[in-house]
Formats: structure tokens, C-alpha cells, sequence
């Protein structure tokens, strides 16, 4: 028995884009779905119930976190990531291959993972030859720092297939290198090789424990910006059987849409595709048309503890002083639980005064904002008006 | 028409204790009860829904903060303080004395209100000759500097009147003078002197404005550690046409049933009482038996922000080793969200983690703890059972 069932309903006339439901052994989630980031096992200032009744349907933990604290092996004892942190839902865990780059090997080195992102987007070192070799990437696993307390740690595909199992989500993912798009081709190629190796032995590894009947596995396309090992790495992956598929960042800012196409053209059409740390929404409208299912990203979140909100107007920044005294919602046209009952001028004064409401209460309007986005998105394929509602919505956002 | 009515409806053989209820413009208090603190229109980490799922019947916000931030102002044009932080419940303000005084004028001096307590109390500093010339109280008001940015304010009981009646709770306090316990008699003489006639102040402004028919006025007994001068304050603003009483601080430990039961053998036995700042177990246990009616404090969701649970069996602190591997609730007799969904294992991780759900988790049921606890000796008190209730709970949690 499969752990996962998905069944595509409608496809976008013309490009990749698709609706469908995919079953979980959690529940059934309607694609395309906005995964929501629960790092460390917790969505950031919010209760499960509130993740809930905002419209989640699912929510992706991270494995490097919780592998570090409080080890997967509490986790386990406790019953699995869903019980320990109270979601009745599906979820999913990373493989920590973004982390053990990101955060292990290169912490601290401030470099973006993609270029030419405002603030919000996640860190990722240039894996230059140099960094690269301080990372003790070797053709086993990877050898990197936590960086919480410096201690050191080695990651090999069944480590990372190990301890997801250990964390027992729905939706796990095969250990893979991220590299950065300032990488050189020659780079990407060794790379992309590695993380093909590395995606065959999770795969093996996970399909000797039984796991495999109640945990679906996604390999991890990459290629960086080439288009040859994009292709190439949809192939060799797509020609294995995993459960799913990722895709992994990074690109440049303008080549992603293109490099999702390239890798969605050629992976099995009936295997649920997830874009990996994607949030803004130009880049879901660009995701979902052109053939993701699932996409996750901390940038709501994130944002929100920061003061910044999505409204259909475009981004604003609670901290600015003309909202000290506005008296109406965030969003007027938002069904969310703070625009229903907050203003602009209690969320003002709530983040001037450092309170921790303030990050609940907006986080809880952007997930409910980009979630409900990509809920109208998958309405509009069904509807045969998704180029209709993608021009109207990008025009007035961005206006 | 008065905003406030106060019916007892049993009373505890032998002491000044009694069960109530009170009624506000915005619904009536079972008495005693604990009064919840949201200090900058908010309770800390919490939702008004969870406020009022964890069982609290009342809110108290300070007049001091928001006077400085948003502004009281602000707050009146929100619609007041219920609308403007959605609780849909009784409110009270207090009148800024307390803070102006122990934020105000000697911030950052690290002194306590109550002696030899632990570090969950609130500072108040020890207003030496020296350091109460520093905050400028003259005959009429009191100047301070304001503990975000220096600047300079000045308090009348006229201003503290006219700010909670910008805020708009359904209980107001006079403006008072809190003096620490190690002040000399004779300060405490002369600093009663001046809380009297802002009460009268206070009581004046309040009656000249419409706000008397939807605001209650209390006004504050002080008198220190002195029996002469507690009763002298009780005696004086009893005569006064106040809406209820307020007790407060500042007491060694061990004077403060004393010292209640001095101000409530004398103040009018119809018009509530309210004990400011006291949020111990057996401090809440002495006031309850010596005829308060309500009593707030900060210290259950500080507490809990630092990751301090009571439990029938006394505090634990979650920060300690052995929780991280234990999969029990935090109190398996408490009935709150927290112990019904997650185990001292994941606060435990949440708290290691930094994460904000752990405030918000605790403070559940810190708040729960406390709260049914005063319902617990209201039902004891109304089934002639509190002596008892008393002495097993406190042998328990203090053993």
C-alpha cells in the first residue's frame, strides 16, 4: 500500500498548472495547497487551532530543528511530530539538507539564497569551493555545526531518512545538496550528481523499513540555473519511484518560473510536485500555472512578526505612524480572525509596545491571506479563470 | 443610576470573607475573583478568547501605560478599551500611581514592593526622602519622566480621572501615592495625607462628568505597615461616596492579613474590595478569608513567560532536565487547553526553542491555575467548606 493518493481534477488549458486532491494517511489536502512552516514544531506565535481555523491544511516542519532540539528520538517517544505538537492534520519534515548548508556549514555568512529578495527571504550561503570544503561535504554525507552550540554532526542520506522517520510525518523528503545560483556550472554538475546518489540511497533506505507504507518520500530536483541538469535531474529522479516530488530553490529571481517549467514538463504528471521556500505572490501565481501542487515558505510568518502585512493593495508596514490612528482592519476585504475583529491602530500600538499578540494576530492574517490565495487560484482553474483572476490580483498588488 | 452593584450572597463564619456578585455595565463578576492583568491592552501572548476560555470574568489595563502608549486618546477614539483590544467583558484601569511612582520616577532601581518576595513581584522603589524629592510630588500632582523615552509628564488625580475616563473601563481608581514599607511613619503620614485629598479630588472631577453613570469609582486605602494609619484611611474614605475599594500595597509578607483586615473591618461592608498586586497562592487564600473581592497580579503570566507552572503540588519551573522527556501535562488534575493537549516534554522543548507558543501555552494555565482556585474557595465558602479547601490546598502546595 502507498502512503499517498493523488488524483488530479482539472488541468490549466495549455500550461502545467493542475487542481487535484492528494490523500494522506492525515487527511486530504486540496492542491494547490500553501504548505505552512512549523520550524520547530510549533507555527510561530500560533496554536494549532489557529492554524486550523485559518485555513491550513497543512503544516511542514523542520528536521535540522528538530533534530538538534529536542532530538527526534523525543519526538518519537511522544508519538510523532503530529501528536507532540497537537496537529490533527497532515504534515511534512524537510530533509535538512537546506539547513546543514544554510544554517550548519555556512551560519552567519549573510548571503541570500535567492538573489535580489527583499529581507524576509531565508539565508543560504554562495557555496563557493571554499565554504563548500569548510561544509566537509564528502561524497558520503555532510559533515556541519549546529548552530546553536557549535557541536559537530554528520548527516548521510539514511541519517536524514532515519531521523524522519523517527519525526513520523506524512511527507518526508530525500537528503539533498542546495546550491547557490552564484555557483558555477562545473560546481552545479558535481552537485547535482551528489544529490542524485544521495536520493537513490534515501530512497533504498526508506523502502527497507516499513515507513514506507505510512510516510511518502519526494526526491529533490536540482540544477541550479542550467536548464541540461535541471532536465536532467527531473529525469533520473522522475524515473524513480518516489511518492512526490521537490523542487529545490535556487534561482534567480527571474529564471524560476522557467526552471519550474523545465523540471514540471518532465516529471511524472501523477506525482504531487513541491516548489520548496517559496511565499511571495507573484512566484505562487508563476508556481501553481506552471505545475506545483504543494509550495512552503516562512515569509508570512516571518513578516508578520516584523510588522508587514499583505493586503489586496499590496505590502504595509504596521509601524508606520498613519496607522497609529486608523481605525479599520488591515485588510477590509479579508474574512480573517484579525481583520474581523482588530484595527490598524491596535495592531500599531500592540507592535510599538512589543507585545507578543502583535506577531499572533498578523500572522495570522498573511497565512490566512497568501493560504486563501492559493485557495482562489485553485477555484479559478476549476472555473477556467485563473489567467483572469492571476492579472486582476497581480495588478492591483503590485500596482 | 450607579454603574456598579454589589450583592452578597454568603458570608464566611467568623472572618470578613463573602461570595458576591458584582455588576458592571458589561456583565456581572462572581466574587471573589481573580482579575486578569492585560496591562498595554493586552494580555500578554493571549487572545481575548483564550482569556475568557481559561475562565477570566474581568481585565484590568494600566492607566499609566496607555497614557503613554497609544495614548488614551487613541484608546476614546477606538471606541475605549473593551472595543479597542476585543474583550467583550468587565474592565478595570488602575490610576497610574503605582507606575508612576515605580517606573516613573525611580525606574531601573531594582527595589521591591513587597520585601522578601521572589523576583516575579513588581519593583516598586523604597521612596526614601531622597528619591520622592526626585519625583517631584508637590500638593497637587506628581511629575515623572516616562520609562520608554525620558520625557517628562505630570499627574493630577484630575488627569488620572480624565485618562481612565478616556480609556473607559467599567472600574476606575482615584489617584494615589504608594509608598514602600520602609518608609518612616511619619512619610507615610504625610504621603496619606495627600492620597486622601486626590481621592477627594478624584471623586470630585469623576462626579462632574457624565462618566459617573457608567463608571465605577474606587477608591485607594494606603497607611503602610501601620495599624493607626490603615484604619485612619480606611475610616476617611469610607465616609466617601466611592463605587468600591481598592487595598494598596505596600506590606512585609507577613503584615498583609493584618493589614486587610484592619481596612475591611471598616470600610463599608456593601461596596467592593480590591486588593491590588497579590497573586500568591496563600496570599490569595488570606485575602479572600479577610473580605477582598478581587485581587490582580502580573505574576501568573510572568511567571509562565519564564517558564514557571503551578501545579496542585507546588511551582515547577520547565526550564529543568527532567521535563524534556516526560509526556505527562503539566498538572494531570488541571482541565485547561494546555494539560488537555500537550505534555511537559514539548513545553519544554517549546520553552529550549524560545518559541513564542510556549508564553502563550503557559500562561493558559497559569492563568486557569489561579483563577479556578478563587472559584474553588468561592464554592467552599458558599458550601461552608473553605477552612478546609484552604488547608488541604495550601498543605499540598507548599509542602
Amino acid at each position: 500500500m502507498r502512503p499517498l493518493n493523488f488524483k488530479i481534477d482539472k488541468k490549466l488549458e495549455g500550461k502545467l498548472g493542475r487542481t487535484g486532491v492528494l490523500s494522506t494517511p492525515h487527511g486530504d489536502i486540496q492542491t494547490p495547497a500553501f504548505v505552512t512552516v512549523g520550524t520547530k514544531a510549533t507555527v510561530k506565535a500560533l496554536t494549532p487551532e489557529m492554524v486550523k481555523d485559518l485555513g491550513a491544511q497543512v503544516v511542514l516542519a523542520n528536521t535540522y530543528h528538530l533534530y538538534l532540539e529536542p532530538g527526534d528520538e523525543i519526538v518519537r517517544d511522544a508519538g510523532g511530530i503530529q501528536k507532540f505538537m497537537n496537529w490533527t492534520g497532515p504534515t511534512m519534515t524537510d530533509s535538512g539538507g537546506f539547513q546543514v548548508f544554510s544554517l550548519g556549514a555556512a551560519y552567519g555568512k549573510g548571503l541570500g539564497k535567492i538573489l535580489k529578495r527583499g529581507e524576509e527571504e531565508l539565508a543560504l550561503p554562495v557555496l563557493n569551493e571554499e565554504i563548500s570544503r569548510k561544509a566537509i561535504i564528502d561524497p558520503n554525507g555532510v559533515m556541519f555545526r549546529s548552530h546553536i552550540d557549535g557541536s559537530s554532526h554528520y548527516f548521510t542520506p539514511e541519517k536524514s531518512i532515519e531521523i524522519q522517520h523517527n519525526l513520523g510525518a506524512d511527507m518526508i523528503f530525500a537528503f539533498d545538496e542546495c546550491t547557490s545560483p552564484h555557483e558555477s556550472e562545473h560546481y552545479q554538475a558535481e552537485a547535482l550528481d551528489r544529490t542524485h546518489r544521495w536520493a537513490k540511497r534515501s530512497l533504498e533506505y526508506h523502502h527497507s523499513k516499513p515507513n514506507k507504507e505510512t510516510q511518502g518520500l519526494f526526491g529533490i530536483v536540482q540544477g541550479g540555473r542550467s536548464e541540461k541538469l535541471r532536465k536532467e535531474s527531473a529525469e533520473f529522479l522522475g524515473a524513480l519511484p518516489f511518492d512526490g516530488y521537490g523542487i529545490g530553490g535556487s534561482f534567480e529571481k527571474e529564471d524560476m518560473n522557467k526552471a519550474v517549467e523545465w523540471c514540471n514538463s518532465i516529471l511524472p504528471e501523477d506525482k504531487p510536485r513541491h516548489l520548496l521556500g517559496i511565499g511571495e505572490p507573484t512566484d505562487l501565481f508563476g508556481a501553481v500555472e506552471n505545475g506545483c501542487d504543494l509550495f512552503d515558505c516562512v515569509a508570512p510568518t516571518r513578516m508578520a512578526r516584523n510588522g508587514g502585512a499583505h493586503t489586496r493593495d499590496g505590502k504595509i508596514s504596521l509601524m508606520n505612524a498613519e496607522f497609529r490612528t486608523d481605525f479599520t482592519p488591515v485588510d477590509a476585504e479579508c474574512g480573517c480572525y484579525t481583520c474581523k475583529h482588530y484595527t490598524k491602530a491596535y495592531l500599531a500600538h500592540l507592535f510599538r509596545s512589543k507585545e507578543m499578540l502583535a506577531g499572533t494576530l498578523l500572522s495570522i492574517h498573511n497565512l490566512y491571506f497568501i493560504i486563501h490565495m492559493v485557495d482562489e487560484m485553485r477555484e479559478a482553474i476549476r472555473n477556467n479563470i485563473f489567467f483572469e483572476y492571476k492579472e486582476n490580483f497581480l495588478k492591483r498588488y503590485y500596482k
